[in-house]
């Protein structure tokens, strides 16, 4: 599907950093749990759009990423938001097999920094890494 | 109150970047929903860790910066959160006079991409930003 555009132009108006990236918020579009946080270049933006699954610009390994392209844990674009300063997104999704954490949580906000100044693990791991990223 | 040893320790586990913040989504603790954006420091997680209050670094103003200094909208801390990189931090709050926007919206995260590439704009004002930041 070739984007409209108006969508065109809505991308062009998005704030896009200095390195070209704009912060995008994952939120599961039905409970409201965090899922994970990572950043979008122009490119990623428009990927996700037009396929409406997210694609994300990782910074690390300096390539577009298809969210769940190695673990099959694919985010299915439902809603996305721009904050008021139009440089971060808010992107609502159906998150495939349930786990967006590489280390298999479903969350990657997994551990609650505590008043006493421990890491404290919530939630469950829904997969085993080992097997998952074996190949 | 003085921020325990185990509490220094943490802090200093936190990934900042190579300009000293990390960023740090807001979320209400009650319903959910993303308020915010923003940066911290190392000074101003310190700050909010001992205050219950939520502290950020204006990139803009280059200061730190309570929230709510000017409105009175004050986050108040629930609980706080870091990622498997312990390079981004989740925020829960309550949100004191219910919106956390400068433009008076609820969530700064009001306006939503429609497939079509229009902005609509979701969520109601809770209060008109003219009055509450005249002085």
């Amino acid at each position: 599907m070739k984007l409209s555009a108006a969508m065109q132009k809505l991308i062009k108006s998005v704030r896009f950093d200095d390195s070209g990236l704009v912060p995008a918020i994952v939120q599961d579009d039905q409970d409201g749990t965090i899922l994970m946080f990572a950043f979008m270049n122009k490119e990623s933006l428009r990927m996700t759009l037009e396929m409406k699954k997210v694609v994300f610009w990782s910074r690390s390994r300096k390539k577009l990423w298809l969210k769940g392209e190695s673990s099959g844990n694919v985010q299915m674009l439902k809603k996305i938001y721009v904050d008021c300063d139009q440089d971060c997104l808010l992107v609502k999704v159906k998150q495939l097999g349930n786990a967006a954490c590489h280390t298999g949580m479903r969350s990657c906000f997994y551990r609650e920094i505590r008043p006493s100044g421990a890491l404290s693990v919530i939630g469950k791991r829904i997969f085993d890494p080992k097997k998952v990223y074996a190949a």
